[in-house]
C-alpha cells in the first residue's frame, strides 16, 4: 500500500532496511549467514548483504614489545582509539590520503588473494596465507607466531544502553556467545546477521619484503581473538612490511577498512571472483572518491558523520535519466497525494475505516505510547481548543446577534444547519479536489494567522488582568481601610470580646469601638463593612501575574530545547522535552502556592449542565427571533462553510503529506461528512462547535513519529513513518473528556501561567514555519544568510519580494478581523488561493517551485523537463544532489510541543 | 621583539602576512606586480606570492548560442554561480572529483605549456596558443573569435562594505582603474599587487581533440574581458573538447582552479621552468590531496570553510623531526612568558615605561577606540571594583576591629603599613618568580571564587531587598491605614476646610474630624501622624526589584549573543553586544521610571569628603589603640600580603600570556612595587584599598584585541595581537573619577538592576572558565560529549577525578570564606598551589600537561621527548595537528562583557 514516489529516498543507511524490517514485522529478517545469493539483482542486493565490523589490529612496539592492539574500527564510520585517553574517538567520516591507496592497490596487486578460502579456523587461514610467502621456514614460524598472537582489544565499558529491539535477536541468532556478547555493548548494537572484517597492518624489521593479503573466506568463521565483537569473519587481510617513515602500512590498512566499509566496494568484492574484480571494485571506488585541496582542509581534521548519506541508488544509477527522474519524484512528494484524484468516494471512504495492516510493533511500545504521550496530548487538546479562528468566528456572531438583539441559540441553530447543508453539497460535488490549489502560501498564511491570534489573546489577556489589578503607585489613594460594625455601640459587646481590641490603633487612638484596621476578609467575617480606597485594591497580584506569565513562557521555551543539549541521559532529555508545558504549569502553580497570592486562577465548574441557566440540553428552533432569520442565518453559515472547509481541508493536507509516509489513505471526503454531522449535533445542544484541530492534530502526528535507532556509532536516526493506529487519538479525546471531573485539581491553576503557555504555543508555531525564516532574510545581511535551498535557485530581490506578498496577506487578514468587517475573514482567507493564483503573473513557475509548490494548471503547463529547477545547468551536475539537503523527514509545519 | 615561540602559528591564510604588514606599518608591503622573485628562499617565499584571484569561464549553449558565461570563482575558497538565484554561493572548502585531477593531468601533458609568455594583450596570448594546435584554418579562427568573445559576469550589486585599510591604498597601486573598481566590491576586499588567473573550459563540438593550454605570463597583463575583476593575470588556462558525458571539461577547470588556488601548487607553477615541473606540482598536489569515501560522504555536500587553515609551514616540512619541534613551541606557549627567567630588574622595569614601539594603526582608529570603549571600561571598573577576594578581606577587618573594639582606621593603617613592606619585600627578593608555580589549576580556583562571589552577592543582595520589602499576603494584617490630626478639634478647622472632607470614609461613615484615610506621605505633609499596620507597608516593590533583576540579567545576556547572530548588520551586533550592560541598565532604568515605583535607587554622596563625620583625610597612627597592635597588625598583614600577591600576580600571568603577542615585556615586579606604595596612600588616607582588578584588566584587553578583517569570502578573521598603548587605560580612570559628579544621573539607577548586572557578570566570567567545561562532562553521557582535545588525550575517569578534586578546593575555599576562620582564605588560597604540588603524585606528567600546565620541575624532570604526550603513537602521525583545534587566538578566562 506504499504511494508512489516512496521507494526511493535520496538518504539511506546501510542497514536501514534491516532495521525497517525488524520494526516493522517483528522478526528476524535474516538468518542466512552463509554467503551472499548470488541471485540478488544489483540494487536490491546491495542493501541485504550483512552489515559488515571492520577492526584494525596494528602491529607494536617493534622490535622489543610486538604486540597486536585494536586501533581503530568501523562500522558505518571510522572509531579510533584515542590511546592516551582509552576511549573510542567519537565517530567521523574517514578521510585518506591518496598515496596509501595507491599503495594499497599496488600491495593487493603483487599479493596473495585468496576469494572463497575454505579455512576453518584462524590457524588454517595464517597457514594458508603464509604459504604463499617465499620466507625461509624461521621467519615463516616467527610470522605464525605473531599472527595468532592475542591482539590487545579495548573494551569500552561504559555504560551504553543496549539498543532495544535487537535483544529479541539476540538469542534466536547464536546461543553459545551470549555469556561473550555482554562484555561488549557494540555488539547489542550490531543488527542479527552482522559480519565481521579483520584487518593485520604494522611494520615487521625482520620482513625484507612488503607481504599482503587479502582473504574473502566461503563461509564466515568466528576468528576467536582477532576482534572485538565475537563475529563470524568474512574478510581478512594482512599488510606487513619492513619499517618505513610514517606508520605507511597503518594508513593501508585503514585504507582497506574504508574500503570494507564502503557499500558499494563491499558489495563488488563479496562478488568478486579473481585479483581483476578486486582491481576494479578499488579503481571504481577510486572514481567515485572527493577529494579536499591540501591547503584548504586539513587532513586530520575529523568531519562528524552527515546528516544523509547518499544513497546506493543514487551512486548505481548516476545517469542523467534518472537523477531527473528522482528530482521529479521528490517534486511529487510535496504536492497533495494522489488519492486526490477524482475517484469514487464511497470505496475510499470505506477503507479509511479499516483498522492499519501491519500490527503495532509491540504491546510494550503501544504502553509506552500511552503513559508519555496521551497525558501530553490531552493536555494540549484542553487548551488548544480554546483559541483559533472558529473560535473568533463565533464570538463575531455572538456579538452580532447581540448587537441586534436576536436569541443567540436558535439563531446559531440555524446557522449550524445551514452549514451542515452546505458542507454535504461539498461532499456531493466532490468539492476536495480544491485541496490541490492550497499551496504551501495558503497553508503557512493560515497557520500564522491561528500562531498570531494564540501570541495576541495571551499577551491581550495578560494586560487586561493587569488592568483589574492595577499597581498602586505611590501617592495613588489606595491606602487605608477600616472596618465598620452595624451599628454604633450595636454589636459593640460582641467587638470588645475579640482578641484584636488592644492592638487595634482605632480603638487606641481614637476610642472607637464600633471600627476596627481588620482586613476585609476578616472583617466581613466577624459582621463589619469594609470602607475606604484601600480595601479593594490587591497589591502585588499584577506584578506577580507578569512574574508567573514570564516565568511559565522561558521556562517551556528552555524545557522545551533540553532535548538537543548535550546534557543528561537521553530518557531524561525526551522526558523534560516532551512535557515542557506541563512542567511550566507546574512550577507556576508551584510558585503560586508558595507565595499564596491571591492570583486569579482557572474557573472550573463543578456541575455538567448548561451554562445559561434555565435552559435545557435542546435549544429551541426559533426561540424569540422572526422566522425569515432561519433563512437570513445561511450568508453567515456561507462564511462560515468556508472557514470549516480551509480548516479541516488544510489539516488535512498537511497531514496526508507524502513524507509522512502513512499507509493509510486519506478520506478527506469523509472527514467533511463527519464535520457536517457533529455542526448539527453541537448547534442543536448548544455545545461549542467543531474547533480548529490543526495544532493538535499535527502534533499528535508528531509525537507518534516512528524513527530508527541510532545504533551503530555515528548513525544519525532517520524518519522511518508514523505509528497508524486509533488507540492514542480514542484515548486521548476520553480522557479529554475525563478531565472534567478534574475541576478539584485544575482550579488552583492561575490563568497568568496558561496564558505564557499559550505565547509559548504561538510563539513556537510560529517559529517552525518557513515563512518565518524568511522574514528573518529581510533583516540578514547578504553575507550571514545560511545556506538554504531556496537561495541558491531564487534570486534574493524575489524571495523578499514573496515574502513581502506574504506579510501584506498576513497584515490585511489582521486589519480585517480587528474591524467590523470581520465576520467575512474566511472569505479574505479563501482570498489566499487567488493571491496565489495571481503571483504567477510576477513569478516564474520556477521560482514558484521553490519558493512554494505548483498549482495542478501550472504543472499540466509547464513541459516535464521544464520542471527540473535548472534544466539549463542540471545536465548531470552535481547540482541533483542537493536535495539531499532538503529534510526527508517530515517537517511539522505548525508544531506546538 | 617578538618573543620566542610566535613564528610559527599552526593557523594561516594565504594573505596573513600581506594583512597583518597593512595593519602594522601603514603602508604598501609590494608594489612588486613584476615576477615573483626567485631570490625568495622556500618558505618565507611562499606566502609572499602575491594573493591569486582565479575566474572560472564557461562555454555554455554549444551548438546554438555559445557564450562564455562566469560560472565559479575562487581566491581562498570556492565561490560558486548560483545560476538561478544570480548571486555566488557561500564560500566552501572545494571537493574534486579524482578523474577530473587525472584527466587535467593528461590534458597537461598532452597540451600546450607556455612558461613565461610574453603576450602583452589578450589577442596575442590568444594567437600564441591556438597557434600550437594543428587545427585547419577556418577552425582556427572560428576558436580565436570565441575565444575573444566578451564573457558574462555576474557582478554582485549588493551592498557589501569595502574593506577598511585596503581603501588607502587603491590610488597608489592603479589609477586608471578606479572607474572601474567602484562596480565590483570583490576588488576592494583583495590586498593590493593581488594577480588574476583566468580559467576557460567548456565542450565545444567542432574539435575532434580535446584542446588544453596553461600559459604563464612573464609580465601579467590585464585581460581585459576575461576576468570579472580588473587586476592584471598571471596564469591563463583553457580545457575545450568534444562534448561528453558530464560537463568533464568544466570539471577539468574547476580542477585546474582548485590547483592554482592551492599556495604550494601556486608556489610550485610560478617556479617551474617547464612541463616536467608542473606536473610534479600536480603530482605533489596529489599526495597530500584529503579523500572521503563516496559511501559516507556525499561530494557535492558544501563544506564550510575551517576555522583554521593548515599552515604551510606545516605542510613544507611535515617530518617528524618538526612536527615534534611544534608540538614543544606549542605547550611552551602555555607556559608563562620567558620574561620571568631571573634577570636584573633594574632594566627590566625601565623598558615598560617606553611607549609602545610601532604607531598606532591610525588616529581614525583611536578615535574609535575611546568612542566605543572608553565607556563601556568605565562602567566595568566602577562597578566590578565593589567586590572581589579583597573587598572581603577588608570586611573581615572591619568585623574584627569591632568585634575587639578597636580603633578601625590607624589598626588599617598598620595593616597597610605592613602590607607595603612586605610587598617591598617581595619584590627585592624577586618573589615574582613563584608565579611560575600559578598554573591553570591554580588560575580557574581563583577566578572561580571571584565569579562564585559575584553571583553570590548579587542574589543575596537581591534576597535581602526582598526581605526589606515584604509582599502582603492575603491575610496579613496590612491593610488599614488613617491619619490622625494632633488634638482632638484641635486642627479641625484646617482639615474641615480641606477638600478631602467629603469623600472620606472616615469622616462620612465615622463621623470624625481628627482623621483621615490620606496616604502617609501627604498625612505628614499635612501635619498629620499615620497610625495603622498598612502605613508602612510598601506593596509591590518587592515583586517589581525581582521583576527588575532578571530583565536586566536576560537582558545583558541576550544582547551579549546578539554578536553571534545573523542577523543585522555587524555593526549594529557590535554595538548590541558591547554595549550590553549599559543598555541593560537603561532598559531597566526605563522600566523603573514608566511604572514610577519607589525602588530602592543608587546612593550617591553628593560631597567629595571622608565618610565617617569628624576625621580629617589623614587616619591618625595610633588613635584610641594601644601602641602593641601596630605590630600586631603584621599577622592580618601576612594574609592579606599574600592576597595582593596573588591577586596582582595571576592577573600579570594570565595578562602577559604568549598568546596574546604583547610587544612589551611583562613588569611583575614593578606592578608589585606600585602596590606597595599604593597600599601606603591608601591606608594613610583611608580610602579603600588597592581592589582586585583581574576581570577588568582581562576585559580592557579583550576590547584591544586587534582582529584581521576577513576581507576575502570565506576568510574567518584571526587574532593579529593586541593593541598596546596607555591612552585607554589612562582615559578609562580618568573618566572613572569624573564618574563622581555623575552623582545626579546616577541615582536613578534601581539597585536591583545593578544586582541584575552582577549576577550577569558572574555567571558570564564562570562559564568562560575551562574548569566548568569540565563540571558539564560530568553531567554528560559519553557519546554526547564533545570532541575535545582534552578527552582525546587523557582517561575520562581521570579528568573527572581533577575536576572532582577543584570542586572539592573550591567548596573548602567557600566554606573558609563563611566561617569565623575567614580571615585566613588568603592563605588557603595559596594552598591550592599546594594541591597541585601534590597531585604529581596522582596523576602523570602526560595527563597533567594536557588537564593543567607543567610546573617548572616537572619540565625539568621529564625528557624532552616524554613532553609529547602521545611519544609511542607520535611519529609523524596525523595527530600532531589536532593542535589545530586548540584555540591559537587568546581565550579570556575571566571576560565579563
Amino acid at each position: 500500500m506504499k504511494l508512489p514516489g516512496q521507494e526511493d529516498f535520496e538518504c539511506s543507511s546501510a542497514h536501514e532496511n534491516v532495521i525497517a524490517e525488524e520494526l516493522d514485522s517483528g522478526l528476524s529478517p535474516s538468518s542466512s549467514l552463509g554467503g551472499p545469493s548470488d541471485t540478488d539483482n544489483g540494487e536490491s542486493g546491495v542493501s541485504k548483504d550483512p552489515l559488515l565490523f571492520i577492526q584494525l589490529n596494528e602491529l607494536l612496539g617493534w622490535p622489543q614489545a610486538l604486540e597486536w592492539k585494536e586501533t581503530g574500527r568501523w562500522v558505518l564510520f571510522e572509531e579510533k582509539l584515542e590511546v592516551g585517553a582509552g576511549r573510542w574517538s567519537t565517530p567521523h567520516v574517514p578521510t585518506l590520503a591518496l598515496p596509501s591507496l595507491q599503495k594499497l592497490r599496488s600491495l593487493l596487486a603483487e599479493g596473495i588473494v585468496l576469494l572463497d578460502c575454505q579455512a576453518q579456523s584462524l590457524l588454517e587461514l595464517v597457514e594458508q596465507v603464509i604459504s604463499g610467502e617465499s620466507l625461509s621456514p624461521e621467519l615463516r614460524g616467527q610470522l605464525q607466531t605473531l599472527l595468532l598472537q592475542r591482539p590487545q582489544h579495548h573494551i569500552e565499558t561504559s555504560g551504553i544502553r543496549p539498543c532495544r529491539g535487537s535483544n529479541s535477536f539476540r538469542n534466536a541468532s547464536r546461543d553459545k556467545n551470549t555469556t561473550l556478547k555482554q562484555e561488549n555493548p557494540l555488539r547489542q548494537k550490531l543488527p542479527p546477521g552482522a559480519e565481521a572484517a579483520a584487518v593485520m597492518a604494522g611494520e615487521l624489521g625482520f620482513l625484507a619484503q612488503p607481504l599482503g593479503a587479502f582473504v574473502r573466506l566461503r563461509n564466515p568463521v568466528v576468528l576467536e581473538p582477532l576482534t572485538e565483537v565475537i563475529l563470524p569473519s568474512r574478510f581478512f587481510c594482512l599488510f606487513l612490511g619492513p619499517p618505513t617513515l610514517g606508520r605507511s602500512y597503518y594508513e593501508m590498512g585503514r585504507a582497506a577498512a574504508v574500503l570494507l566499509s564502503d557499500p558499494q566496494f563491499q558489495w563488488s568484492v563479496r562478488r568478486a571472483s579473481n585479483l581483476h574484480d578486486l582491481l576494479a571494485a578499488l579503481d571504481a571506488f577510486l572514481q567515485e572518491v572527493t577529494t579536499l585541496p591540501p591547503g584548504r582542509w586539513d587532513r586530520t581534521a575529523r568531519i562528524p558523520p552527515p546528516k544523509c548519506l547518499p544513497s546506493l541508488h543514487k551512486r548505481l544509477h548516476s545517469e542523467l535519466h534518472e537523477v531527473q527522474a528522482e528530482d521529479r519524484q521528490y517534486h511529487k512528494q510535496h504536492t497533495p497525494s494522489p488519492e486526490m484524484q477524482r475517484t469514487g468516494s464511497v470505496s475510499q471512504l470505506c477503507s479509511t475505516f479499516t483498522w492499519p495492516q501491519s500490527p503495532m510493533p509491540s504491546l510494550l511500545g503501544v504502553c509506552w505510547e500511552m503513559l508519555l504521550k496521551v497525558p501530553r496530548e490531552c493536555w494540549r487538546v484542553s487548551w488548544a481548543q480554546r483559541t483559533g479562528p472558529m473560535l473568533v468566528f463565533e464570538r463575531l456572531l455572538f456579538s452580532f446577534s447581540r448587537d441586534h438583539s436576536l436569541d443567540y441559540l436558535p439563531f446559531r441553530l440555524w446557522v449550524g444547519i445551514w452549514v451542515a447543508t452546505f458542507c454535504l453539497v461539498l461532499v456531493a460535488t466532490e468539492a476536495s479536489l480544491l485541496v490541490r490549489y492550497f499551496t504551501r502560501f495558503t497553508e503557512e498564511g493560515f497557520c500564522a494567522l491561528i500562531s498570531l491570534i494564540f501570541i495576541y489573546d495571551a499577551v491581550g489577556k495578560m494586560l487586561n488582568l493587569i488592568h483589574a489589578y492595577p499597581i498602586q503607585r505611590p501617592g495613588s489613594p489606595a491606602y487605608g481601610c477600616f472596618c465598620q460594625y452595624p451599628g454604633p455601640g450595636g454589636n459593640a459587646s460582641e467587638w470588645t470580646s475579640a482578641k484584636h481590641k488592644d492592638t487595634d490603633e482605632l480603638s487606641v487612638h481614637l476610642g472607637l469601638v464600633n471600627a476596627s484596621l481588620l482586613p476585609p476578609p476578616e472583617c466581613i467575617h466577624q459582621g463589619g463593612y469594609p470602607h475606604g480606597p484601600g480595601c479593594y485594591a490587591v497589591p502585588d497580584i499584577a506584578l506577580f501575574s507578569l512574574l508567573l506569565f514570564f516565568t511559565s513562557f522561558l521556562c517551556a521555551m528552555a524545557l522545551k530545547r533540553v532535548k538537543n543539549s548535550r546534557l543528561f541521559p537521553s530518557v531524561v532529555r525526551k522526558v523534560f522535552s516532551d512535557f515542557s508545558s506541563v512542567l511550566a504549569i507546574l512550577l507556576g502553580c508551584g510558585l503560586d502556592a508558595f507565595l499564596g497570592l491571591a492570583t486569579p486562577k482557572l474557573l472550573v465548574p463543578t456541575e455538567l449542565k448548561p451554562t445559561l441557566p434555565g435552559r435545557g440540553w435542546l435549544v429551541s428552533p426559533f426561540g424569540a427571533n422572526p422566522w425569515w432569520l432561519s433563512v437570513a442565518a445561511a450568508l453567515p453559515a456561507l462564511l462560515l462553510s468556508i472557514l470549516i472547509f480551509m480548516d479541516q481541508q488544510i489539516t488535512a493536507v498537511i497531514l496526508n503529506r507524502a513524507e509522512y509516509r502513512l499507509q493509510k489513505g486519506a478520506g478527506f471526503h469523509l472527514d467533511l461528512f463527519c464535520v457536517a454531522i457533529l455542526m448539527l449535533l453541537t448547534s442543536a445542544l448548544g455545545l461549542p462547535w467543531y474547533v480548529s484541530a490543526t495544532v493538535i492534530s499535527l502534533a499528535h502526528m508528531d509525537s507518534l513519529r516512528r524513527e530508527s535507532k541510532t545504533c551503530v556509532p555515528g548513525e544519525v536516526p532517520h524518519f522511518l513513518g508514523i505509528r497508524e493506529q486509533r488507540l492514542t487519538g480514542l484515548a486521548v479525546f476520553i480522557l479529554t473528556g475525563v478531565s472534567i471531573f478534574l475541576a478539584p485539581v485544575l482550579k488552583f491553576i492561575p490563568m497568568p501561567v496558561l496564558y505564557g503557555i499559550f505565547l509559548y504555543m504561538g510563539v513556537a508555531a510560529l517559529s517552525s514555519i518557513q515563512f518565518m525564516k524568511r522574514v528573518q532574510l529581510l533583516l540578514m545581511p547578504t553575507k550571514h544568510q545560511p545556506d538554504m535551498l531556496l537561495l541558491r535557485h531564487v534570486p534574493l530581490s524575489r524571495v523578499h519580494l514573496f515574502t513581502a506578498i506574504q506579510l501584506a496577506c498576513l497584515g490585511l487578514l489582521w486589519i480585517i478581523k480587528s474591524t467590523p468587517a470581520a465576520i467575512i475573514f474566511p472569505l479574505m482567507l479563501l482570498g489566499l488561493v487567488g493571491v496565489r493564483k495571481a503571483m504567477e503573473w510576477v513569478f516564474t513557475p520556477q521560482e514558484l517551485l521553490w519558493l512554494d509548490e505548483l498549482m495542478p494548471e501550472e504543472k499540466k503547463n509547464i513541459p516535464e523537463d521544464r520542471l527540473e529547477p535548472e534544466h539549463l545547468f542540471s545536465k548531470d551536475d552535481n547540482e541533483d544532489s542537493e536535495l539531499m539537503y532538503q529534510p526527508k523527514a517530515p517537517e511539522i509545519n505548525i508544531s506546538v510541543n
